[in-house]
């Protein structure tokens, strides 16, 4: 048994799934004095983005302020700022407001956009995983059929309205989905000098089929569902480079267009100060089976972060929600046990299934002891989204949201608040 | 009787209230071939930014597209674009997305924040006049709070929390009120490492009076809602400068601030082209009392930024919606009347009254027949302001996020989402 001295300071970095489920299972415990550590001072709800950004929901409906999560909670405390580094030997982090000492480190700082050393595809390609990131791609969409409007030259207008989505996990087929619902339901109404057969959405797969990480028939649901709403799909089919004009693929073709989402890969978001060999693949943490980082006594990680490399699981677990939810749990759970001087238990993914929603009426929805798609998993979605949303006013206000989307057909926060840009890094 | 053709090739610039209801008075004329301009794709409720700027609406809510507003006008386009300048010789304007010729045209441009030639403040001051501006403001002020966090510097601490308010309009009064609300219901539950006491309101207003263009006793009631709800209010206080770091008044004192929201006046947003004898006090187009521009036959200024000087209104109409609502209906009548060959006829203001609402059950009315402040004054300030929304979808919106506000006192909308800034030109 180790020798611990309660209350300890326990640092945790970064607010998404993990650490928030971490957080409420050690409420009212006074041993955990627990600083939260975030460069947002709201947690994201990174599964609904793709509406943020096609129009469809409001930031304010995704996002949800720390403070307000946790205002009840004696042991918890806010920091907004960056970490810069964890010095491993001091127990202490630099951040851009001065160092901020632990006893005990939880890293749950998620992933961030892949682009395997692709240069010109990180100078040029839209992201998806941050609210001003959504904010970016929904301002971007809509100047997109702006200019189109204003050039003459029927080249450029169809380039501009050329929409590219590489990847198809779930963030890529969802918002190639969403945005040939945009293309069906409202450019015809509100852009009626447009001739919206010159939308083009395309979803470009390297694999060989559509929502890799589901069921066979969830992928070949998912690609007729998408062909039904006119997406183009490309599968097999490798991206070779995007220069802003045009995206050319592996076989040297070439398409023109303005906006490509990549959501074809992501890595974990590293910190330095962490050694080498506790780091799988220049992208994850290698954690034991209590999340503990490989070579600390102190430092957890946990979620897209964490590698948990085991016999059943070489690669570590997937990176989705569930999985960070249900580490934060375990490890808060052992952290109370190790106080109490009890045993801890090792992790066990639970692996509850997997969804995702093309458009109205149609999903794919595989859970352990059953499969199915269509009008029931299009519900089934909604309302797991619905109940997994972090606030009761959230759900309020997506709630709302969707029904009024539902009977009106509309995306009406159709908004371009912020400056045309390539691109935002965040 | 004027020599018209038509269809008329109709441009309107900017789509605030008065342009709208003109556009809603012509539409089903296809004698009007309508082109709006805008440097934004959303008509903005300017009324409500102070909620946005506060936490308690996002910004979907008080904005709307204009393709949707106007999506089943068969005479309606819309082009994104900002006017450089007006050629009245060939009847044409230059934008940034080329030029566009009119027969006719409505400058509808409002009004933007006047610092009256004082440089620091235009430098360092915010504004309150767009979406943009209020989601900056937003962020801004909630950034103070996590930055008197991080500091140790008790003197450093009071700078953050000090809010000033300059100008005590409706913008100015109501911004005032809803930060003095968010330190009585957020700020001791959501940051109880703030002595929350330390947060200082101060509302400056240089003449005698807040709320000058109502009625004496909407005033004195303003200034007591204000004072109930803790804010520091300065009546004839001058201000000289603002540096960033504190804010001089006109005898010299200083107050250590950070953030100070200027709303002390506004000009008319002109457009280079006019001539200077059209224009009153280098801020306004002097319109005659069909609203068309002095010296111009086909030049219209409607709103904050039109001036109809007559003996009865020497300085013009006041800068309010119902101003700008009331000409472009009355204009829109009027154009009709022309094409049909009937009689014109002036406009008259028909002054409904004023309202402000200074925070929950606070609120302020002068009607023509009857004042009266308090709940009922709140009641109607927030069903008038419901009605006055754009769209259905908003005043939904709007009206659950009132609700969820008023029974949890909670103002949930606390994303800090733009970087930090010390204000944005918009």
């Amino acid at each position: 048994m180790e020798t611990d001295s309660y209350p300890k300071r326990l640092v945790l970095i970064g607010g998404g799934f993990g650490n928030i489920q971490l957080i409420k299972r050690l409420k009212n415990y006074s041993s955990f004095q627990i600083t939260l550590i975030d460069k947002h001072n709201y947690h994201t709800f990174q599964p609904l983005l793709y509406q943020v950004a096609s129009g469809g929901l409001g930031s304010d409906a995704v996002a949800y302020p720390y403070r307000k999560i946790f205002r009840n909670y004696k042991n918890f405390n806010f920091r907004l700022a960056e970490v810069q580094e964890i010095d491993t030997e001091k127990n202490m982090l630099l951040t851009n407001i001065g160092p901020v000492e632990y006893d005990e480190l939880v890293i749950g700082t998620g992933s961030e956009t892949n682009f395997y050393g692709m240069e010109n595809m990180a100078k040029w390609a839209m992201e998806l995983k941050s609210i001003p990131q959504a904010l970016d791609l929904r301002s971007n969409i809509l100047q997109e059929f702006e200019e189109a409007i204003n050039t003459v030259n029927m080249g450029e207008r169809k380039a501009y309205l050329n929409f590219v989505v590489v990847g198809a996990g779930p963030t890529g087929v969802e918002t190639a989905g969403a945005l040939a619902e945009f293309k069906k339901h409202v450019l015809p109404f509100d852009y009626p000098e447009l001739d919206h057969n010159l939308m083009q959405v395309h979803l470009v797969e390297a694999g060989s089929r559509l929502m890799p990480a589901m069921s066979e028939i969830a992928s070949a649901k998912t690609k007729e569902f998408l062909e039904e709403l006119g997406v183009k799909v490309w599968l097999n089919t490798a991206v070779k480079d995007f220069d802003g004009k045009a995206i050319t693929f592996g076989d040297g073709t070439a398409l023109e267009t303005r906006t490509v989402l990549w959501s074809a890969g992501v890595k974990g978001s590293l910190i330095s100060g962490i050694k080498e060999d506790a780091i799988l693949r220049k992208s994850r943490y290698l954690v034991d089976e209590t999340n503990k980082v490989k070579g600390y006594d102190n430092i957890y990680a946990i979620g897209d972060v964490a590698a948990m490399v085991t016999d059943k699981t070489p690669n570590g677990h997937p990176g989705v929600a569930q999985v960070a939810i249900q580490q934060g749990d375990r490890l808060g759970k052992n952290m109370i046990a190790r106080m109490l001087g009890r045993k801890q238990n090792p992790f066990q993914y639970n692996d509850l299934g997997s969804m995702a929603t093309i458009g109205r009426n149609r999903a794919v929805v595989d859970l352990p002891f059953i499969k199915f798609q269509g009008r029931i998993a299009w519900l089934a979605w909604m309302f797991i989204h619905l109940m997994t949303l972090v606030s009761f006013r959230n759900r309020v206000i997506v709630f709302v949201n969707w029904m009024w989307n539902y009977f009106t057909y509309e995306r009406s926060i159709r908004l371009i608040i912020r400056p045309f840009t390539t691109k935002t890094k965040d």
